[in-house]
């Protein structure tokens, strides 16, 4: 099966969580996208109906509008449920998100959803954080040099990440560097160093968050429940 | 003696840890103030040369070219020494900053500084952080209500600041919450929950960062140094 009818397959199994009424959290991303439209069909088709959703990027809000899925601002309140992909996922469904970039929004939504599914393939499987990917981190332009330096003394690699030969910048404006971790690492740990450093916005590791990870691999889609 | 004759002497003080050659981080508001001219007249007079400062704020950048100071943007090396006022100073010179709005790019200069110096008058003095003061948390306004009440969930009032009947936008273009605190807290503990907290970009608390002020009273100024 293609990676794109995977991600779809398990977008699907992640949609069944929505029902009328709920107020929802939309995902960034390749895998996140299926679950836009799914739900945007679920409408259309009258399966569902009096939701709203929170969008977690410019790229998502577009595709929420032309799929007619009446959007609002997160306040207070949270959402009911929210939807998205994952770069790489833990045994105990702790996940890296941001290679896509939109890790501030996402994180900022989805750490204030009552359910938080994960949708992914097999190949997002690791057997800790960092294993196959760096933990992206969302930091000011101002201070740059002097964030990364306090970065590296955590034990990584810091990289500024770059699109076409410049440096990608968020929705928010900021850059992002992506930490290379050689060694396993403490999680939690490294997660609130990097939090207190000055200049950080938000990194990539959601930890505690996801209830349920959507899997899909090649005998189908399986559900992982946080331990 | 004026207010503004004690920030004077405090300023006084402490710019005597200038030397020639350093990097000098320069902090922001009226009792920093006095420090950048004080800085601005040594160099003048030259009783000092080859320094470069980074202003942490639009006002401290202008107020330092006025007075011939080389700027520079602070990088992987730091500062040599930084100076700066405070809202609130505990016996062990944690301190709490930001009333002035300008917390974010201050502890990214002054955490990075080898040298922190606080400046004040007698009135800043309390038994602990939050006695008179409220902890300022710079956030992002997207997900605004949301992140406040994350905030109100450590323990806090936190209240929009306004100017002129309008929220205050920082340097950076963000809204600021102050964050009252009717008990006394575990500092430390705060400060990293309120890190960890998607949405906000640093909070006014500078912990175990100075290590010497220098507290103007009418009985002339006194330096504490961190225990």
């Amino acid at each position: 099966m293609s990676a794109e009818a995977l991600k779809e397959k398990a977008a699907q199994e992640a949609i069944k969580h929505v029902e009328s009424g709920m107020r929802v959290g939309l995902g960034t991303g390749s895998t996140a996208k299926y679950a836009i439209l799914g739900i945007a069909e679920m409408l259309k088709n009258g399966d569902i109906r009096d939701i709203k959703a929170a969008a977690t990027s410019k790229e998502t809000e577009r595709l929420a509008t032309e799929g007619g899925i009446p959007l609002f601002e997160i306040d207070g309140d949270g959402v009911d449920v929210a939807i998205d992909g994952m770069d790489e996922v833990a045994p105990n469904l702790d996940v890296i998100k941001g290679l896509g970039g939109a890790l501030l929004r996402e994180k900022i939504v989805e750490s204030r959803a009552k359910l938080f599914v994960l949708i992914g393939d097999a190949s997002k499987r690791v057997s800790r954080l960092g294993e196959k990917t760096p933990v992206p981190v969302e930091i000011l332009q101002f201070g740059f040099d002097s964030t990364r330096k306090d970065l590296e003394r955590l034990g990584c690699r810091p990289v500024l990440r770059e699109r076409d030969g410049k440096p990608f910048v968020s929705d928010n404006g900021n850059p992002i560097v992506d930490c290379y971790f050689d060694e396993p690492f403490d999680t939690h740990a490294v997660a609130l160093a990097i939090s207190a450093t000055p200049g950080v916005l938000e990194h990539g590791m959601f930890l505690d968050m996801a209830k349920i990870a959507y899997v899909a691999g090649d005998d189908g889609v399986i559900r992982l429940d946080r331990p």
